[in-house]
């Protein structure tokens, strides 16, 4: 008899938690399981912002998918997918195709850039490794550059940050940690670093508790940031952005970085293949099945999971991919022992730690508010978490955050 | 009685060791010595190209000026030499003057373009610490974007080094020990990188020995340069190059980065301030003085110094500066002593050496060939001489380069 064939579809948080604990859940003879990503390794999303301003490298964010894997139930494939063909059960990658029984697809997100004219092409993003360290170097060459001109182009010393939630404060945070290092670098006066965060939103960090979200302006004001907020852009041009409150004129801010931190939407396969989606996301079952498709799970950013306590989606995080690839990985098992009573994903929030930098963070954990030191302690802890989920405590010792008393 | 007012500009090998050497000389109530330099720091203008390519910090190059002059003697000021005024014996500064009875000009050399088209704008230079690690990060920001890009520009990983000569070659040297690992740094394919090396002279390193000049060749075009000789460039644009050999049909080769390397002249102060010059050079006396300015020393390679033996000018080296140096600071002595009998220089040329990487290059000591390891140390013994020279035995523990078995 053929053995059920499992192919996952991205090695991110979601993917990769999915592969791992089904790997610990079936035989070897149960079941044939394909892991298909683009890179060798797996990334961590919610390190970018570090990799981004240059205060952790790049390759202490990620790590060997083949290391974490048990390669005697999973098959490794390096390659992207680019259309799910629902009917033929199958995937067309880049350079090949690969059929399945099951699909899980955990792809992650795509930057949601509003259709704001000039984003795509001059903004930064601190999306993937590539773009990590791309917006690192191109920092760090503004730096190196201003000296170099005999007229000096103050633009290239200010940095325009696009979006106050998550991404765009912890960003914030590393970059103000940052700029000392980098004037030092480069001879370069701080005085003259211009960092201003414009949001759209009334707020920074919606949803936040405001007396956190008060400590986190404060403390990022005092290392030189200016907030706009209620400020939305309008266009970002190859020498800054225009953006501008409601009915009031638009300005300019001139600058040489612009990082786009605003907002990611689902992938865009989801929407090529055919599913019925809101900004590249679909409602998925409480099983984390797509409606109408008993052999496809969608998890992570591509999928949408209603909150019914405040009938909202959930947010796109790293928490919940993972808590949704360990169900999934459960209700593929069992569909695969011939079950048809698949569990219901409850998300399990525990809580949410925004780091403001190396020291200090905000959060609120098992409802209590933290702030400062504890606070950042409590962010790397839960970075160790992920890592100990994924590849256990060998990944979690190899790669993990730990501070040297 | 007013105490004679020496000025020195520059604080080069040659202007720096003229100050170092004259605090010995002479006491504090015989002269009041002023030393003006742009930057607060000396660099080592033979080190460039490592920090240029990334193998060497740009901070391993350079030191604090106030570390090596002796401040009861010598006055620093930091500032920039705009014009000399030699009827009224003073010095524009940008931000005041300075008045002399005796003038050092060690200010060091430019870039000679020879009016090549676009090199100005276009091509990066190995000319002092600023130069060199913009030059650094360009590189860096090329390999970091080439993942980014769908369409994938080959041209970013192609480099064109304009100059055969010791800068060139040395910085072909760096450059392919640092290729593999920023191909590792950035997941770049090695063998989509191309280096080459463009010489409008029929033979690299002109006047070196032959059999040494063959094994550079060999050494570097194993590490994967490409040598174009009897080849000139015509023109640089935002693309790459334009080049062709005598006679033939120019042709284009693209690169995101053109370093050039080919040739210096002397400082741009020299015509402006109505010296007699060839490029920029004064053929300075014996003695090293201007002809007909019995208080004004040049040195450096912003003098011109004939090797009576050739009847050609000994090259710009540090070497040559640094002795210049300790001629002139004798002089000066003499001078403020009463004494009309000058000392006449002479080079005491100890030998040659051109780095091909940390752990190779060619030379030529004390009459002796020497390569490979071997004349790698005595590359290192040679700069750290240098520093030995200038701020004895603790600048060089500083930064000295020190092999650690």
């Amino acid at each position: 008899m053929r053995k059920p064939k499992v192919v996952i579809l991205g090695a991110g948080y979601g993917g990769l938690m999915t592969a791992v604990t089904m790997q610990k859940l079936v035989g070897v003879n149960d079941v044939e399981i394909v892991l298909v990503n683009k890179n060798d390794y797996h990334y961590e999303t919610t390190w970018l912002h570090e990799a981004s301003a240059g205060t952790l490298h790049h390759d202490r964010v990620r790590y060997e998918i083949r290391d974490v894997i048990d390669r005697n139930k999973v098959e490794f494939i390096q390659d992207t997918a680019v259309e799910i063909k629902k009917e033929e059960k199958k995937v067309i990658l880049e350079n090949g195709e690969v059929d399945y029984d099951y699909l899980v697809v955990a792809l992650g997100g795509e930057p949601e850039t509003f259709g704001i004219k000039g984003l795509k092409e001059y903004a930064f993003g601190i999306v993937n490794v590539n773009s990590s360290r791309q917006l690192r170097e191109h920092l760090e060459y503004q730096f190196a550059t201003y000296n170099m001109e005999e007229e000096k182009k103050e633009e290239r010393l200010s940095i325009v940050v696009g979006g106050a939630g998550f991404t765009g404060i912890e960003f914030l945070g590393e970059l103000t940690n940052r700029i000392p290092e980098l004037c030092h670098e480069y001879d370069v006066d701080f005085n003259k670093v211009k960092i201003t965060c414009v949001e759209a939103a009334p707020t920074i960090l919606p949803g936040f508790d405001e007396d956190l979200v008060q400590y986190a302006v404060s403390q990022l004001e005092r290392k030189g940031v200016e907030f706009l907020i209620g400020t939305a852009i309008k266009e970002c041009t190859s020498v800054g952005i225009i953006a501008g409150k409601k009915d009031e004129e638009p300005i300019e801010i001139k600058a040489a970085t612009v990082v786009w931190a605003a907002g990611i939407r689902g992938n865009s396969i989801i929407e090529k293949s055919g599913f019925e989606a809101m900004r590249g996301r679909v409602k998925v079952q409480t099983d984390l099945r797509v409606p109408g498709q008993d052999n496809i799970f969608i998890i992570g950013d591509s999928s949408l999971f209603i909150n019914e306590e405040i009938n909202r989606p959930y947010p796109p995080t790293a928490q919940i991919a993972m808590q949704q690839g360990q169900c999934c990985a459960r209700n593929l098992a069992a569909l695969i022992k011939g079950k048809t009573d698949l569990e219901v994903f409850k998300p399990n929030i525990k809580g949410t730690v925004c780091s403001l930098g190396e020291d200090d963070a905000i959060g609120v954990v098992y409802g209590k508010k933290l702030r400062g030191g504890k606070a950042s302690l409590m962010k790397k802890v839960v970075d160790n978490r992920s890592l100990f989920m994924i590849g256990g405590a060998s990944l979690m010792l190899k790669k993990g955050k730990f501070k040297v008393f």
